[in-house]
């Protein structure tokens, strides 16, 4: 566990950082901030400098929150793709990345639909390497911006109540997000149909709990999770959509019945009416577009971190 | 109706522009037109403000002439396309734009298949839209381009004599055109067989003919549509390609007839051999270039109107 | 036979340029290769400029390249890409690029499966083209960074033996890299089945060759080929995989034969495994990565030598 994440440039996984390596990127976030909301946004601290958006799978929404962090520190970006590129033509993932670092890439941002492949690249390369996402597994920035967002709202987490709802087996976000939530003093409740849990959550650091109504009361913060329309069509295992909704969902007369100091969150992209009903999102305690601003504050403080100073 | 474009910031559809509105924009192409003409053709004005591209239909003509513009303003610019967008993922057009502005967006370029999606756009976000094309209904960028064209080759529109021919039907450019031109105090000919006009053209500011060669003569400016291929060949009611040409086509022997003076224009892409013959387009009073040097000079200016001086 | 790229502010064939041309660009990477090795890696050359890289074909390797090389010069890049592109309906390739010249791109990189493709837009426009590849053709650049590859290893070329193994008939890198590793005084051996030979070969100025292992005794250079792995697979003609690799593979074995003053080239992406062993890259004799980072640094001089100065 680190202390900073100047220390080893890179940002693999969430558990690698100790609440003071958080409380830097939250400081440093706020004072991004700061510059983001400028009428000229834009600060030369990475001026000249080449990241490389390496998206193996496609995330329109993560990468362009990159690029524009990138952009707001003066860096120069270019995109790398799966699609046409050298990857199709049978290279392997090792020379794809080292070519982009042989041309002047001095950091990587890498996408992946595998677990772990971000901490294969940084072990490959000799440049920072930043997570934005391996499968299932870990998608560290989503989580700092989360922990942002809240601090942000509310100060603090130690000792808040934390409920994340929804898809807990496939996603990469209640994953990194228990990890960071506990790191800052928060108390983490996973809500989900059993089918929606995955194997060996009893080890996480958080309570478990099946209906939503029973947690909803005191909870101070409820974080919602993409439920894929698709995914609940097709498994005979999970309830419809309306079932789900009517269960799991976010709907409005749940969002009436908590108290305006309780926090709506979301990772995004919504379905609206799937997991959460059309109207909450808009509610005055929902924190989704905040969410989206601090992601772009702290990946600048990421790439801030892991990219500054280097020679 | 407004006489400036920086009254809404917006530019939706190019019937909300009074005949000043569209002069002022005139005034800043031809001054943008004078930077373009540069060795370092650019300008400082947008430095530090990022742009959105947000091509919800592809078109790469469109999308780089509006990429040129902005650079042009050392404006960044972020390029969002729907293909492997959160837009597959189920998210709306209102969630996709909103989180593009809490990215940090401060101007919206957008283009859709569908009527309307512009102005639906402009009422969800709080930065500046421009629209580049919404389906069939309007592309108010190319009318304007289009006029400051006519009027550098030949100054001021009052009483030109303007033949749009034909598929007027499926043609945002013909819509904007004649509302544009028309503003602009030309008198407007919409040359095509019936079958390709579109209900309810009989309330358009503008005289119908049937027969080119029937308009031909008195015509300052003959302003050709593009000829979908595809459509001729897929429907039993059109005349086949070479029966096109010869009716509706600019051929070679027409584009003789008229005199040097007599303007030939294309919005592009041209589908040469089909609409207009293969060496029209190159002959000294076609504008086909002009066309789309002005485009960049054109949408500089709005960029410029639209987005300047804003905090 | 130019003595000076910047003659004819095109870069087409690796033929037209006369040993004087070449080293006139080994002297300017060299100069690029010293600003590639700065913490701020940029210099403003070609400030303001505007480059279009015009991909009809995909090579996100090559695009990257000269984007960054582009970048490091402080040029604007916009991409052109034919998916989705007015190519796509009906446009014709002299439409396309006279129409990003009048929207304002100063110079242009092309990429295209058909050969001579560069040669024929550099007649329709008046601004630098530089060949990208085109078909099997020729792919000028990738001859000139890996003959800077060379002379930075080794001195001048002049009497190298340069052994150039695998899939000679379907490669543009094999008939520019024999034309200048020609031009500068090289000896070149072509080694390949003579079912991987293009008719005519006879009539290059290389030696022939069918066993690997009569020519890497005295090779100073051997450079292998991409073999797609498709193509073995598909003809019967050829050999499967295994056997490919056992007589025109570098295997480790052979690897180790020759000594450590032989170098390794390929101009990727490499197929490790089918071509060449896993570990053989990874070697100190090993330029591959040398290779792509030149590339950056010759494509810098290349768009300086056809780009800077004009006005």
């Amino acid at each position: 566990m680190m202390d900073s994440i100047s220390e080893t440039r890179n940002l693999l996984n969430i558990g690698d950082l100790s609440r003071t390596a958080i409380e830097e990127v939250l400081e440093l976030t706020e004072a991004f901030r700061e510059v983001s909301a400028r009428p000229i946004p834009k600060v030369p601290a990475l001026r000249g400098r080449t990241v490389a958006n390496c998206f193996f799978e496609d995330s329109t929404r993560t990468r362009l929150s990159f690029e524009m962090a990138a952009k707001r520190l003066s860096a120069d970006v270019v995109n790398f793709t799966a699609k046409g590129s050298s990857l199709s033509k049978g290279e392997s993932i090792r020379d794809t990345v080292r070519t982009l670092c042989a041309m002047g890439a001095q950091g990587i941002i890498c996408r992946h639909h595998s677990p772990g492949v971000a901490t294969r690249i940084a072990g490959w390369v000799d440049v920072p390497v930043i997570n934005a996402g391996d499968g299932s597994h870990e998608h560290p920035t989503q989580a700092l911006l989360d922990v942002a967002t809240v601090v942000q709202a509310r100060g603090p987490m130690d000792d808040l109540n934390v409920v994340i709802v929804g898809d807990i087996d496939h996603s990469r976000v209640a994953r990194s997000n228990v990890t960071a939530f506990n790191t800052m003093g928060a108390n983490v409740t996973l809500c989900a149909p059993p089918t929606l849990l995955p194997p060996g959550v009893s080890t996480w650091p958080a309570a478990i709990a099946h209906e939503l109504d029973d947690v909803l009361d005191k909870a101070d913060v409820v974080y919602m999770l993409r439920m894929q329309r698709e995914r609940i069509e097709a498994d005979p295992v999970l309830p419809s959509i309306r079932e789900y909704l009517d269960r799991y969902g976010l709907t409005t007369a749940r969002a009436r019945r908590f108290g305006s100091d309780t926090l709506v969150m979301h990772p995004g992209p919504m379905n609206r009416g799937v997991e959460i009903a059309s109207e909450v999102p808009d509610l005055a305690n929902s924190l989704v577009e905040a969410q989206v601003a601090n992601g772009v504050a702290v990946r600048m403080a990421v790439l801030y971190l892991t990219m500054a100073g280097m020679q």
